[in-house]
């Protein structure tokens, strides 16, 4: 186990940030830099570290990691930069693609590239810059990890090791592999999430009127900075695009079928067919604590308007000795209550239901 | 205001139920009746009303208002059904699709249509049946009625009062209005979650191992029943298919700017436009209570993976007379400890942080 001591952090947005405040937690010294002055002084601010221009640059001050959290489209200039100036050291990034980027770096710096190790941890947030980093964005997330031929061993190793003190789980795969999983698994659904928002655009205030939580929940990401992910999946262009025509050509085949579904009962199954593929998909996803999402149980309970109710809820809850997985509030407007959903193991259910009977509580299931 | 006193509900799954529970809520009286017989008892079980066949039927027993909530594909003949059962009575229907129905009635029963109002409550579930239905499922929702030019004006007032007492609001528009609608907020949004989650049916376990929360988001409603959403889309062909079609070209035209994007700076700019039109257009959705999402703003604490956490957590934010909006809880897999984000007012903020630091709680902006 190789660990970093001594870290380098090139870009101090959202992501370079959060890595900062995530190995300061652990202990590790980390110097600062950023193009952007505001940035790296809010950076400082938030105690992700030390500004680089502020050290004495010695020779044994020099860093054992370098990490660059830059733009996309900035990506391979400034690791071959970085290879150049720290001769000592490996350097990693936080960049969404990773086939691009290897080229790129492959072809500024080919007699360094034994040092770089790319990185990309899987987590993030609509919103962007160091105000919005948190030191345990990484917790429990997976953390992609692309060694190449002629990446040095110790060099993945370090690496690897910068994803645990993040709190984050390894998962190495080439470059070319994680390319084509990110355009499955966050660039597709980026795009379609754009396309569904996209028609909002000439919507009525009336059609609107009716738009309910099953539309907010796919298009909530289409609310993602469209400079950031215009370069992510200009970066990500052949997997993606392959894709893309796969997607569209299913809503093509959709739509056709719901043409002909009147005279055609054939037509008609293939779209049973199409949606019954999409339950299939979804079932794969893994959920929370790695778990399938329908291992939790939803208990519904009606929660009065008053002060405090929220707190002797959760107190006669845990007095019983139950543990909560998860909570949602659901206030209705116009209503005089909000609806509580406590998410629970199987086995605790009846115990749950005992507990909020036993306390009054107006329990739906 | 024609309030109606005695219902007969035609269908005791999700949706019919809900509305009779929600009508006995207000003191109305319900009669239940459903070709399922186990649907019938458990919605009696429920307190939903009582079984059509148990009362005597006598003239004055009869129903001022039939709701009709079976599946889309048999909603004309129940309806017609209806309108010659009971000559004095109004229906509606709780169906998803109206202008196919309007004219699958107009045909069945010409002589009757005046009695015939369409009704579509914009509120449900991924579960069915029964069980899974709620007195308030409908509080602060939209309704929308859907008259035609030879609906008498009292049975339009009798739908639309039938909606306020199940606490929804009122969206008057055309049947076709109502199904350009629902296909551009409800239909295709529901086929693009289906085919990002498709895509997933040939993923690795590796790819999936990447997936995040925007995926898991996009996809959500994707685990809606396939046998009832290929009726829905069957009954809106004509719009849903045109919108597909659309969506379906705009994804091509991204996938090829993609392609090109090397080559071209126009071609990169159009994917950068395409995104924007996506902000543009999630940002038109009216939030929870109608107002914008963002008039909310969350606090992340970190919660001790202790029992009892929870309910300290809630006592002290309660006595600092704080209201809490929403709660999520976020456990991270391997995490000794879980997140929990509070959405509060921005006034309640200052008030709120002040408060968690006060009790020693760690806070996360």
């Amino acid at each position: 186990m190789t660990r970093p001591h001594r870290v380098h952090v090139i870009g101090t947005g959202l992501m370079g940030t959060s890595v900062a405040l995530a190995l300061r937690r652990r202990g590790v010294e980390v110097f600062l830099e950023d193009a952007n002055p505001h940035h790296l002084r809010l950076a400082v601010g938030l105690g992700a570290g030390t500004p680089v221009d502020e050290g004495v640059r010695q020779p044994d001050q020099a860093p054992d990691l370098v990490i660059v959290g830059v733009p996309p489209a900035a990506l391979g200039a400034v690791i071959a930069e970085a290879l150049e100036r720290y001769p000592g050291a490996v350097v990693t990034d936080l960049g969404s693609v990773k086939a691009a980027v290897l080229a790129d770096v492959s072809a500024r710096a080919p007699q360094w590239l034994d040092r770089y190790v790319g990185g990309h941890p899987m987590a993030g947030s609509e919103q962007s810059g160091p105000l919005a980093a948190r030191a345990d964005l990484f917790d429990g997330r997976a953390w992609a990890v692309t060694p190449h031929p002629r990446s040095r061993p110790e060099a993945v190793e370090i690496v690897e090791e910068l994803a645990r003190l993040c709190g984050a789980l390894v998962v190495r795969m080439s470059s070319t592999e994680h390319d084509e999983a990110v355009a499955l698994v966050s660039h597709v659904p980026q795009v379609a999430s754009s396309v569904v928002a996209g028609l909002l655009t000439t919507a009525s205030e009336g059609q609107l009127a009716l738009a309910g939580q099953g539309l907010r929940d796919v298009t909530r990401i289409a609310a993602g900075d469209p400079s950031l992910w215009s370069q992510i999946l200009s970066a990500n262009a052949g997997p993606v695009a392959r894709l893309l025509h796969e997607a569209a050509e299913s809503l093509h085949r959709v739509a056709v079928a719901l043409e002909k579904g009147e005279t055609s009962e054939y037509a008609g199954r293939e779209v049973r067919r199409f949606l019954e593929r999409g339950v299939t998909g979804v079932r794969r996803l893994p959920g929370k604590h790695g778990k399938r999402p329908e291992t939790f149980v939803s208990v519904t309970v009606l929660l009065p308007d008053r002060p405090g109710e929220l707190a002797r809820l959760f107190s006669d809850v845990s007095s019983a000795g139950i543990n909560i997985e998860d909570v949602r509030i659901d206030h209705s407007p116009g209503a005089p209550a909000g609806l509580v959903q406590l998410a629970v193991h199987p086995d605790a259910v009846s115990p749950l239901l005992e507990a909020l009977a036993r306390h009054g509580w107006d329990v739906h299931r």
